[in-house]
């Protein structure tokens, strides 16, 4: 048993993992090496299971600087809820980058992916959104809602949070967790161009499939990340929105595209995907971020293998002794 | 802790999935389930390491009748045998078809696609090797020379056995080694054309990039199985011998006609795909085996992601107790 590999549990990961600037900064590390070209991450392996929307997701990216490399699986089975058990689930494992040999077997259930997708949200606010945020808003009322304002809030700390959703119960009840979370006011707001004309910052977490956050709703300002849509089908900006905005900056250009908000602008022929700048020039001072307090900002966030790599190699090098070695 | 994830080292699966018809039957399940469509297979992942020849490659099948797919990650890191380590590894995830839930997590550093393809082989020669074997020939000295022998022992358990090498120093070794395992006479030939000529049933097991077979060593009852050719580089048996044997059977034909020996064949133009029928076919009836004791036939391997699963799920429901249980 000369050595071992590692394996952490989500109630492992949760324990060592928080959503922190630790973590921020490690997932803008992965934006950096992406945007400078360096990162190998191939097309994801899609598997649909026969029979209904249930799916698997294999995705992966290498990055330069980064020890390891890792490989995530994501499930999706929507029958699971009837069965009382989560609908999406998954692992990552993570592989020497030298040698390809397995290092730690880590079994989030996507937690890790719920840190890195709001630790994203971060680099995108503290890179495109004004320097001073009062009011941050949100539109959406889940889990994300939650950890976007959360991380927002670690690089913006403003004062107080909108909370928009389609069901006004769901929204107070996330409201108040913002609030018993982050100590600030946090309310919701029934009109959802008023979460918008309260804010600087607003981050869209819906499943959209139609826009749910309009155009004229932008004012001079506003920063917008919209991290909802990550599929053809979804849309959760108007398209006119990103055409309006003075910068409209992607996480991947080529992923954008065809899965995110900028897919949609493309469609209604008010977009191209030439000249869009990405997240991690904007972090690497490649390409120019917001010009003006006043200036209007779009990210589109879609999520990629790259910021995966990343949280999971942090993940395991802050964990510690956590976990189940296991001599192999 | 309301559920286990049950998690195998390469120590435990050697223990407790050995190469038998046990394991030739659950990879011929998967041949049959492959060949009647049912299988759902994407295409392969594959992340080229830049600055040589390094490699990542995820396979992936769903394949009804079996409780749990497997996820295969197989890496080939060519700078490991200067650091003492072996080239290839990887692991194999047991996902729950019917939840997406981990099951188990097999770190079989690739004996388990051993297995699978020596299984492989012993369901080809079941299915198309003449009934009566006396003697079984092998070109190749390596690991897949010894497994698809004794494979082959399974179910054809011939008296004899002659192997080829560029090596001869390597052929005697793999020769003594057959002999040993079992309890046959076994010998190095070193005319490759005297292997065939003195067989009933033969496998090519090189990683050769021009041919070793030659078509004119063809004759009256022999069964060919080619397994070396993986990649579109490789072409281990001569493309006359393709279009001159009596049946042509490949594992898959999308993928030999890119990557096994069927490929050569086509781009020679002595072979075309259309009409290529495949093992599983040939094990479910629906399309014709061997038709006589003087036939000569040719079984093309890639390997197959159904393989993987079939073996993996066989591997958890053998295993009883062994490994490590992990609460999740």
């Amino acid at each position: 048993m000369s050595r071992e590999v590692r394996v952490l549990t989500e109630a492992d990961l949760r324990r060592a993992v928080p959503l922190d600037l630790a973590a921020v900064d490690v997932v803008e590390r992965a934006f950096t090496a992406l945007a400078t070209g360096e990162v190998v991450m191939p097309p994801i392996l899609s598997m649909a299971i026969p029979g209904g929307h249930d799916e698997v997701d294999v995705k992966t990216a290498l990055i330069p600087g980064f020890d390891a490399f890792a490989i995530k699986v994501s499930t999706g089975f929507y029958g699971n809820a009837a069965l009382g058990l989560p609908s999406l689930n998954g692992l990552m494992i993570l592989f020497s980058a030298k040698t390809g040999l397995v290092e730690a077997l880590l079994m989030d259930n996507g937690y890790l992916t719920d840190v890195r997708t709001a630790a994203a949200g971060a680099v995108a606010a503290r890179h495109l959104a004004p320097e001073r945020v009062e009011t941050a808003g949100v539109y959406g009322t889940g889990l994300q809602a939650r950890l976007q304002i959360e991380a927002a809030h670690l690089v913006r700390p403003f004062r107080r949070a909108l909370v928009w959703g389609r069901d006004p119960a769901k929204a107070a009840a996330c409201a108040a967790d913002i609030a018993k979370r982050l100590g600030i006011e946090a309310v919701a707001e029934p009109d959802p161009s008023a979460v918008a004309a309260g804010s600087q910052l607003v981050v869209t977490t819906t499943p959209a499939r139609d826009p749910i956050f309009r155009a004229d709703w932008l004012h001079a300002g506003l920063h917008v990340t919209a991290m909802g849509s990550d599929a053809p089908e979804k849309c959760e900006v108007e398209p006119a929105a990103l055409a309006r905005a003075d910068l409209y900056v992607a996480d991947r250009v080529s992923q954008c595209a065809t899965l995110g908000e900028l897919r949609s602008a493309i469609e209604a022929g008010l977009m191209t995907a030439d000249g869009v700048a990405e997240l991690g020039q904007i972090v690497a001072g490649s390409a120019p971020g917001r010009r003006s307090d006043g200036a209007i900002t779009i990210c589109d966030l879609t999520g990629t293998g790259a910021q995966d790599t990343a949280i999971a190699n942090h993940a395991l090098s802050i964990s510690g002794g956590a976990g189940t070695a296991i001599g192999v």
